[in-house]
């Protein structure tokens, strides 16, 4: 290809997003215009991918880290080809329902390969990609695993913490397959970069061990050749592309004005003469289209040529990968569950629930090969890691453990990776109160509707001594708050194995575990074959001594405290039902007849759980109880601190009483 | 001293925490074992404090960022004699009541600089109190600020992404009196660090313009001279110092198993025989403890001089510097804010709160001259910033605006560390749906009770076209999840005033505000000296044509829809209040008549607000309605969102019309 062809190519990327933009009078130019022949040079030479088959697992993946120049990643999308990204749909960049949101979103268009925005995101999600490829490569061959997974970042995802969690991991296990493409443009949006930064970025991420260069991103043939450089190191890679941003706007071009608004009428025209581009608002001229469409068909043999390589694999072969890349639950999960819980109600184990899903996931991850397990440095906390479980490392991927080191955020925003990757169930522990530090991921898995697992354990002040800084309080009710994820709080060992189930069967969402550090007697000594906890609550032990007057609703480690309190107030002669309410998102799906019957229309409530109010109000009635905490914990041993924090079945028992008084004073 | 004396003082401090751990059953012994020697130079030669005035504002800073390593630090308190940190103290580690939490508390002991545990959070707020100490001497002279700030910080906090923000932010900034001590043992929980970790620090600290060392962590002299060699240096200092984890334990040291658990009888008894250790548990020899006493008395003599200086100064220059201490309002704030106040209730400006906030600032930072803001690139987003506010930088201190770059984490960490240095109230601003990057810190301000003010813009789909990623929709409810923050959401100018109002006035925590991005109407034309939202939630109108039927209730932009229903609900002659709210917080704490009253006792009750219903169900009674949030949002204008997720003032209408015919029905 000509000098002239890319430009004009590139040129054409920089018209659609600044047109695009100016018609949405909303959107980034600066960076789209500003990373147009790197972008050009990336997906006309280097970019393993097919347009008509978008789905190809032996893709290459490419993050948009920088996830607000989204038109940069549409505008290629529509260039190469992928029917999703038709030429309306430029045109409607951010119009409700459009697939051209504002940050690129996961599941709205083939070729979004993840949901970006939040800065820092896409890159810790790219080393996920990237070691997701690894190990599949472990596991089924170079001949159907050999992809690259490339990023493009810049100052603001650089500046994030979360980056240097991400770079450190991937060069610890030497992703030698993921190049980052760093948009050095040195502005950001309070100004030039050195207003608030003066990192060596190249010196950075060479101490984490990655190869790094630094290339002038105007210069195709200088991006090319270290594109080429970057692919045969077994390092990651870092190309610094110097950027001018906004480039090719006359006045704005370099300045912080071109990152976050339209470029406006009159800049535009102006670009237009300077990049000498004549062509209409969203029109591409024959012969530039061609040429990016050409680009986009690169693919069509390579991958025609993988299809011939899978279909020559012997039939066991075969299947084995179709079920590496379809992730599901074995035939017989159900039946597997159930043995597995019908042995621990005959048991009956007083045990910890982060021990009891250990236990669980000896049996899980033996039955389920698509789960790969880790931890943020917690392991022996958390216990994520079965007998089954070698770790992955840099020199053998064939394993199915990470130790993702004390990086809370980069693991969930690599899991995030993992899962979007393909092939794998992902799953990661760290301390429940450290969910802080990874929220923005656990959103993110959320919005993306990522199977991802959350094992959070160590959950209340059950803790103990650790104290407040590490006994959640809120962190229950506020992971409860994120939309699409379901909290799963069990409270024995039946119930976590249910948990567990739930999680894995959850294909549209992540799921967090949070589990006790403290041992809990098994309370589901009854087996039943169906997941109770599927439900969200159910009624563990129903009033014996006359009709219910008194439902007690509990979660995790206190639903023994209600089972305590029960059977004082059964020897009082009040007829007392204890529900385990084991995830409240779940229980809210049901139908209200069976809600009501859980709650028992018209009984005194009393909710307790070693937490906040926040969640329970909509299951209490006006003059419902609560027994729990409203305060931040304290250090000490844990049974000094339910004492303390008044969290018994005695409390219990009095607001019951007290509520019962009460209402009969009112005459009800 | 003699190289004998400085091993007999380091072991006072691996005997200490050896023995406090052991009799708690529970704790960290390997960190103050390693770190001991380092420890003992610090506070010995270097550490420039006066335990009988641990409030000396020119003293130096210690934080313990590996706050896990506890008793390091109580060890030390008690040894140089902090009254507070009495032997009694040392042998109730982690037990009720103690001052001598699991982890470091501000606020339970002198010497406690700030409280850590979450890793990485204590380096963060060190860059806060470093960059404090340069704005203070920038404004009082050298004579009156000079003092050092010192870190110990592990494996874990370097792993943590927040280092990443503040190692970056302090060497931009040019912290050149920040000293960072490594605890280099190359062993993390889960066992030696190169299971997780390949980063060559001193590389990566340089990237970021700091200088650095590597000594033998257990050579004092080398030690000592490190140190000696960072003070000189006017970029901030890492001194990596080689350490054995659990340094004296017999089998045990150098391994993952002395990270965390009480080492036991036998491998104490062994340690005490290695060390050359013969005290029984809790008795420090005579000769020891004197050495130790001296060491911390060290600081009488500069501490006296510093008081003479100060002493000698004008009557004007003490008293500027004495106020600067207190940081207080001034005496006519009241009537600052209450004449502010009435111009806007007369002029009522329609205008997003994120501009009244600007707007507030420049009254507020002329009355107030501790406030420093800052926001983390989003200047011209936030509007954090006021025409009296030069940026601090490297170069020059007196500033009072500080950029702090795309950090979210690290902004509100060093906010804290600001906060905790004292003389300095700070703000940071970022988009509100970032909390979820910086919650960690948030959680740490309300832990100890830091007046820290977060600007919080861009609070719900009413930003429109940037689409769900960058949209709150639960976040509200989350930070009003954490015990101790005050969440503030104010629906026009006038509350955007009284919002600061209140978050200045709250010296014992934070304050979260949450404001809009699009224009709102000034509802509060009537003026009101009272600061009306400092009780959380009052009626902004009452019912007009007859009795109270309705009471509408409603945060930010969403106030105006509640008033639009109720217009539409009193022309159908149903007597309608609207109730402001924004501070759910502020309300639960007013009396229950108040409340009552409030809220309208029998009235039905219709709450709306753009985010998620929550936190609202304590508000409703059974029937209530709410018009809200439940999913994630979505990309396009916002107006055509509000009507997509149908928070309108039609709907709430409905929702009233919908409950009162219902309740007619059953005859209510």
């Amino acid at each position: 290809m000509t000098a002239i062809k890319h430009s004009a190519m590139a040129n054409a990327i920089r018209a659609l997003s600044m047109d695009a933009i100016q018609k949405a009078n909303s959107g980034h130019p600066g960076m789209p215009m500003g990373m147009a022949d790197v972008a050009t040079v990336l997906f006309t030479k280097f970019m393993k991918f097919d347009p008509s088959k978008p789905e190809w697992p032996d893709r290459d993946r490419f993050v948009l880290s920088a996830g607000h120049g989204s038109m940069l990643l549409y505008s290629i999308l529509h260039l190469t080809g992928y029917k999703d990204m038709s030429l309306a749909q430029i045109k409607n960049f951010r119009q409700f329902g459009s697939k051209t949101a504002g940050h690129p979103e996961y599941g709205h268009a083939a070729g979004i390969e993840t949901t970006t925005g939040p800065l820092g995101q896409g890159l810790a999600n790219a080393v996920g990609m990237a070691l997701a490829e690894r190990m599949a490569a472990a596991r089924h061959g170079k001949q159907l695993v050999d992809h690259h997974t490339y990023v493009i970042a810049g100052d603001g995802c650089l500046m994030e913490g979360i980056s240097h969690e991400a770079i450190s991991l991937a060069g610890h296990l030497g992703l030698g397959k993921l190049i980052v493409l760093f948009d050095d443009n040195q502005i950001s949006i309070d100004g030039p970069t050195d207003l608030t930064v003066s990192d060596d970025q190249l010196r950075r991420f060479q101490a984490s061990g990655w190869d790094t260069q630094s290339v002038d991103g105007h210069d195709p043939a200088a991006v090319e050749k270290a594109i080429a450089a970057a692919q045969k190191t077994d390092t990651p890679s870092l190309i610094a592309c110097r950027t001018v941003i906004g480039y090719g706007a006359p006045t704005k071009a370099g300045s912080a004005a071109t990152h976050g608004a339209p470029l406006g009428d009159a800049e535009i025209a102006g670009a237009r003469e300077k990049l000498g581009w004549d062509a209409k608002p969203f029109v591409i001229p024959k012969d530039i289209l061609k040429a990016w469409r050409d680009a986009g068909k690169r693919g069509e043999k390579p991958r025609k040529a993988w299809e011939t390589r899978l279909k020559k694999k012997s039939v066991d072969a075969r299947r084995e990968f179709k079920e590496f890349l379809d992730a599901d639950l074995p035939q017989d999960f159900d039946k597997i569950v159930a043995s597995y819980k019908k042995k621990l109600s005959k048991d009956a184990p007083k045990i910890a629930t982060r021990a009891a899903s250990q236990k669980a996931l000896e049996v899980l991850t033996a039955a389920v090969p698509a789960m790969v397990g880790g931890s943020a440095d917690l392991t022996g906390s958390n216990l994520t890691q079965t007998g089954i479980m070698p770790p992955v490392t840099a020199k053998d991927a064939s394993g199915r453990y990470i130790y993702y080191g004390v990086r809370e955020h980069g693991m969930a925003a690599a899991m995030n990776g993992i899962a979007l990757h393909g092939g794998f169930i992902p799953y990661g522990g760290t301390f429940l109160v450290f969910t802080d530090y990874c929220r923005p991921s656990i959103r993110l898995s959320a919005l993306m509707e990522q199977r991802v697992i959350y094992v959070m354990t160590h959950d209340s002040i059950g803790l103990g001594e650790d104290g407040p800084t590490h006994q959640p309080v809120e962190h229950v009710a506020a992971l409860r708050a994120i939309p699409n994820v379901t909290v799963l709080r069990p409270c024995d060992a039946v119930e976590t194995t249910e948990a567990w189930q739930i999680a894995l069967e959850n294909t549209t969402g992540p799921s967090v575990l949070a589990l006790s550090r403290q041992g809990l007697p098994t309370l589901r000594t009854k087996h039943s074959a169906r997941n109770l906890s599927a439900k969200g609550g159910y009624v563990l032990q129903e009033a014996e001594v006359g009709p219910r007057q008194v439902t007690l609703m509990a979660t995790g480690s206190e639903v023994e405290l209600a089972v305590n309190a029960r059977a004082m107030l059964e020897k009082k002669k009040i007829g007392t039902a204890v529900v385990s309410m084991p995830s409240m998102e779940l229980f809210a799906k049901q139908p209200a007849k069976y809600r009501d019957s859980v709650l028992g229309d018209g009984t005194v409530r009393v909710a307790v759980e070693a937490g906040i109010r926040q969640c329970w109000d909509q299951w209490l009635c006006p003059d419902g109880g609560f027994v729990g905490m409203d305060s931040f914990g304290a250090s000490a041993p844990a049974n000094e601190l339910y004492e303390h924090f008044g969290i018994t079945a005695d409390a219990v028992t009095k607001q019951a009483m007290s509520i019962l008084k009460a209402r009969a004073k009112r005459g009800k």
